[in-house]
């Protein structure tokens, strides 16, 4: 139900001819109210996107009545040209809804330098407004895809309220955000400011600990637009929760579906100093070439997790430091711990439990193995 | 030539056992004086080997008499008994030259979190010290190998005094040191001062801006000799540009035998605000692994070079960066430049300018692409 699941919405996904291949690449969320509040996350890259750097604008007065998304071109560094081309796809938006272009977001993927079509993206605007429905939240998380094999949808149900989101990802994908679209809906009642701290929570432990290959993207973005619709306000805590959950089973479908990956790695790192410290630590042993392709050859190699955790800056000493490997305390006290030879890699989920001795914080980093099929993908075309 | 270049030191390079393959796998190199003055620089990695540990104790006193080097095992993560085997070598070292152990650096290289077979290694010393000639230099750089397929070696012989060295290094190719180890010997009469401050500055802008895969090793190691038996002092900038030649020469060839590498990369930064910020945004390119993947597909997706900078907090503005690929300015002030068609890459040696815009500073971080070889080499086994 994606996007839809929540009252108040109506969605599109349609093929405007943006991709070559003739695959859907043109989606429209829509509120119809009664509220448009909303909140967005952008991508930290400092070399931003057209449509982010839009949309930052759009959220500024935290009212979205609408988001169009394309895949098939990210219209990342195309200048002002490519500015004015998200600009004229808000203007566009804007007309066919009867609503104003500043609270129309703009959400792009795909190859970066690459100005879009716009010749067949604005009336590919007008064929997915004719084709907005309560039940087009699939159709429209299909749009969004672009090297993910498979859309990315889910939804939690409260006591008279839903959240509801679609996600695409599946390269480039790094922290801060990783390289996604994601736009979820609520129909609860909940202000701007309420939507924007959840959000921000969430992300948080969610997307920002998602790294996949220490890629980050120019076009992050994560939405979440609240309609109203349930007339229904839930606690505060109730309802960051159900952000959570969603973002977290969005972000575990994009790991799972990264590029080339034949391992989901779940890097968790306890008894740091602080939480800073874990997050650290986790996202150097995420990025360490040699352990994630150690892992893709099911070889519990944890001298590559410790050469990974020497490197930061994080509190702990040397000879304190414990790795278990799917369960397997394979290093203690910095040196050889049980027999490796115990370590059973053979499924897809491998959990790495990085021990630093020296405090009492935690944080979970998820990435992949790194594979040949991997390279393929990256090498084989410009994407 | 080799360590053996300059003159007033012998070298073996000998096989131990201490590899299954039954390769070579122990040198040892011997400063016969008259002088013998030394420096060192080590891995920044907080995890250090127990080779790490000694050979930076007995570069404290500035003197080395001798380098035992063995391959076949890092000695890394290994506790007391690793540090003791590391304590009894150089103890052997000593026992057979005459000399004290506190005078014997000791470098390890291959498999982390293994003890060495000091059954094997203690009598191989003696072995080593029996063949120890002013021609050994070449088989004590075959000795080191580990993943390498070629032995590293180079010289510089200036008026009446010379520089030479050897090295070792594949895989785990990062900054801070690159994963290696190098012995450098020098005839010229230099004090110890003067040696650590050329090595030093020739480390800085040779062996820390190679990065081939972003993953620091354990036992980085970087030695320098001076035995004084040319006679003669040279000045010091000769004598430091020297030391640079030969750090400088090593590092290419060490990137040149990376494992699984298909290209070279040169990753020049210019016109940067700092030397800083120049390392910094050539750090971050050169560990994009989609770049690097791209590179290795021949394609010229500059796109990504523009997404690495992006992450970094050097001084630019997005709108003012220019890349070039093989001399092709393929962007041009943040966006679509010269046709990207003219940029032909079928060579090994690929050269990516960033024009940063902002100030007069560059570098240059020298890495390879991302092979499905290189996932082969480091997933099929233990290294």
């Amino acid at each position: 139900m994606s996007v839809t699941a929540a009252k108040g919405f109506t969605a599109a996904g349609i093929a405007a001819g943006i991709k070559e291949s003739g695959n859907p690449d043109l989606a429209l969320v829509v509120n119809t109210g009664p509220r448009r509040a909303a909140a967005g996350v952008f991508t930290s890259n400092r070399v931003k996107a057209a449509p982010v750097l839009w949309s930052e604008q759009v959220l500024k007065s935290a009212q979205v009545s609408a988001v169009v998304l394309n895949s098939g071109g990210a219209n990342a560094c195309t200048g002002p040209k490519g500015f004015q081309d998200t600009h004229a796809t808000a203007e566009k938006v804007a007309e066919v809804l009867g609503r104003g272009a500043i609270e129309v977001a703009v959400c792009s993927t795909g190859l970066i330098g690459v100005l879009l079509p716009m010749d067949k993206l604005l009336p590919g605007v007008e064929t997915a407004a004719a084709q907005l429905s309560e039940h087009g939240g699939e159709k429209a998380a299909i749009a969004i895809k672009t090297t993910d094999t498979v859309h990315k949808t889910s939804v939690v149900t409260k006591d008279g309220w839903t959240v509801g989101g679609m996600a695409k990802g599946a390269g480039m994908l790094a922290p801060g955000l990783a390289t996604m679209l994601v736009v979820l809906t609520t129909d609860a009642v909940v202000e701007s400011e309420v939507l924007d701290e959840a959000l921000r929570a969430a992300t948080r432990t969610t997307f920002d600990r998602v790294d996949s290959d220490g890629c980050m993207s120019t076009n992050d973005t994560v939405l979440l637009l609240a309609s109203g619709a349930a007339e229904v306000t839930p606690e505060y805590e109730e309802f960051a929760e159900a952000v959570r959950a969603v973002c977290d089973d969005l972000g575990q479908q994009l790991i799972r579906d990264a590029e080339g990956a034949s391992k989901d790695i779940k890097v968790e790192v306890v008894n740091a100093a602080s939480e800073d410290d874990a997050v650290e630590v986790g996202r150097s042993i995420a990025r360490n070439n040699l352990l994630k392709c150690a892992i893709h050859g099911e070889d519990p190699n944890w001298g590559r997790v410790l050469s990974a955790i020497g490197t930061t800056k994080a509190a702990f000493e040397p000879d304190r430091l414990n790795v278990a490997i799917n369960g397997v305390w394979v290093c203690k006290n910095g040196g050889v711990g049980e027999d490796r030879e115990k370590v059973d890699m053979r499924y897809r989920e491998v959990h790495i439990v990085a021990d630093l001795a020296a405090g009492s914080e935690s944080a979970t980093i998820w990435t992949n193995d790194l594979t040949a099929d991997y390279v393929h993908e990256n090498s084989a075309y410009s994407s």
